[in-house]
């Protein structure tokens, strides 16, 4: 197959530029890695791939800033649980999982991912190895994290600290451009004040970057409050882990703070697994006003329960309309901003050279099917239905570093 | 192809019997338009149509309660307004609406129900013959009401009876055992209190059902009470239009009252449609307890913008979770309530022999896969997966009627 692909005649292109332009009836050349032309006049040569796109809206890859892929060979699990007691019983699951669980859980997420449409994923978890290797059996673009919990333990802070470092050299190592890996101290509520400390300190010196759960219950709060007599924000804030960082949940942070102080955390909103749990409502609205980097997140199968992102905005949106109702704050349109959380925002997040469509961006893009839950979109009506309407079923063909992974709803 | 259709060794089989069974590795017969048998023992014979389920979950055919099927050629229009000034805008879209164009959108809307699983759907609208035309040729099994508005004027009320009486015959002559009428006033105020009366007569004398919008915002309570000087409820229950009634969206009905006096509407909730537009929050418990009888509904795509009643089901199920968030009311695990509302439910209140797997039912089934949104569902995470985490891009098969209208997600 050739190296060139050729997306012909795209009925609407969200470029996601810095005019947020939709482009109809352009067409797309990829070359390697790399989109290299944009235009309504792209000549197919002999060698293009060339892929008719006049049935479909062409989008940069969907990224998705938090998941647990393991997790998938337990979906569902525990149902009808509040995060408190749901994590009792998916922790006893978790101890007896085995390396083949962790490789065919995280096999069964990418695939799951990139049927979705998702070209990027943020993952946490443990036995890395085996989802580095489904990683790259499947061809999706990942960012590796060893969850580190000390449970305020000295010994288990070392070991925590040298699982983490091994893990870098590892996926360093394989020096493979897809697989990056991300420092993940599990939560401000399960990692001892040190190994926060440490976790921002060995982030920054290695050029990685740092993503932890942050503000997803009440009871976190709570907990750093009796523990560090600090309101959680302000506690974050003091130990760095406010600017530069990805803060998984953010339901119960103080935005205002955020705001008052100008830290710009990317705040990964997870809608499904908040409700699900009970765990909270983020207010979008909230998180975008105080200046801080909003992106989606699916989080695990055991409390979604899918990796679906375009349903994920959907529900997002319908979250924010209960704001709304509710009269929590005025009337605003956010289309636009939940079509960024999945695109350009993570991947400034990310440092990713991706989230646009333009020439010279990484080819990461997600191809929809104008034909089921899009059809009879207008330009003044696509976006809100990418939103509104468009879920996994919609993804025809997902292209990950100028690579076709998933081709006519095959993989 | 052979008339009996055998559904081989299904993985799980939803029976939603009196006991709500689940199956594991058991087989379907199918013969005719019915169910004939269910069993473990079921020998394929020569002409048989033979279906391996082996990784798959039969459940009945959804059927989605309240729909405007014609709308699919405006979906998502009017984007990011409230119910009033976007039906300004619908209103104005409609007037111009040809036979055609409704032809083509529920041509549309009834392909995008059988690849969701829906197998039978309550439509509201005009132009119905042309409805008549795009159901027929789907293969869907559908209710078409004309939808009666007469704002308060006595000429317009006699067009619009003629109009119903009309469609009722038409329906009728036509013998068609999947397409039924319905009677159909849009709702209490855009109806004359005296056409509500005709229509509640005219329906019981012609033993046909009634289905009408009621409740769907607050404004809708204010006109009622200014106009006939009573509560809505009270109101509907006053002219006869509670009992025996299905009530699509129910958002500001007064359930305690429903609760008291024994009444037992159908009450169709449409989650996506009444949050898009910020009608309100229904409280599906409140629904539940007061003895109604909860069923699902998407309403029409411009307000939803799909009608993936798999999805809608997960949407309930977090709005459910905001009102338990929120602390209204005490904790329920209502994943079977959800599962109720898209099959025994409205089949009680359409009056089919559908709703649930066993013998002598209609073979309206949704075949879905577990290879996707639903792998590692187990007997008992399973009911809690195909609320949370199917949607249509899981629907593998969709039979009506004994026809497979969808197969391995070709139409």
């Amino acid at each position: 197959m050739s190296d060139k692909i050729l997306l012909r005649n795209c009925r609407f292109i969200i470029t996601q530029d810095s005019r947020r332009r939709i482009l109809e009836n352009k067409s797309i050349l990829i070359e390697g890695n790399r989109i290299i032309k944009v235009s309504s006049n792209i000549k197919a040569k002999k060698d293009y791939d060339v892929v008719d796109c006049s049935e479909n809206v062409v989008m940069p890859g969907l990224i998705n800033m938090h998941s647990h892929v393991p997790m998938n060979i337990m979906r569902g699990w525990a149902p009808g649980l509040e995060l408190k007691e749901w994590l009792n019983q998916i922790f006893k699951r978790e101890a007896k999982l085995t390396k083949k669980d962790v490789y065919l859980g995280s096999r069964d997420a990418f695939n799951e991912f990139i049927k979705s449409g998702v070209t990027t994923t943020v993952d946490m978890y443990f036995k890395i190895e085996e989802i580095y290797k489904a990683a790259v059996e499947s061809g999706i673009r990942a960012f590796l994290g060893y969850g580190m919990i000390d449970l305020f333990n000295d010994d288990k802070k070392a070991l925590e600290e040298g699982r983490t470092k091994e893990v870098v050299k590892f996926i360093r190592s394989k020096n493979n451009e897809l697989i990056q890996p991300i420092v993940s101290p599990h939560a401000p509520n399960t990692c001892s004040k040190d190994l926060l400390i440490w976790s921002r300190k060995f982030a920054d010196e290695n050029k990685i970057l740092l993503g932890i759960h942050a503000g997803e219950t009440k009871g976190e709060v709570e907990l750093i409050k009796r523990k560090h007599h600090r309101e959680l924000t302000r506690f974050l804030d003091s130990i760095g882990l406010l600017d530069n960082s990805i803060l998984f949940h953010g339901v119960h942070l103080d935005y205002n703070y955020i705001k008052k102080v100008g830290r710009k955390p990317s705040i990964v909103h997870c809608p499904s697994s908040n409700l699900k749990l009970k765990s909270g409502m983020l207010n979008v609205y909230d998180v975008v006003r105080s200046g801080s980097n909003l992106c989606l997140g699916t989080d695990g199968v055991a409390s979604n329960n899918n990796l679906d992102l375009l349903e994920e905005m959907k529900i997002a949106a319908m979250l924010f309309k209960v704001h709304q109702i509710e009269g929590r704050f005025k009337d605003v349109f956010i289309d636009q901003f939940l079509i960024d959380a999945v695109t350009i925002n993570p991947a400034k997040a990310l440092k990713l050279n991706a989230g646009f469509i333009k020439e010279g961006k990484l080819a990461d893009l997600t191809i929809l099917s104008l034909n089921n839950h899009l059809s009879n979109s207008t330009k003044k009506t696509i976006l809100n239905n990418i939103v509104y309407a468009a879920n996994s079923s919609d993804v025809k063909t997902t292209i990950i570093n100028g690579k076709k992974v998933y081709e006519n709803k095959c993989l």
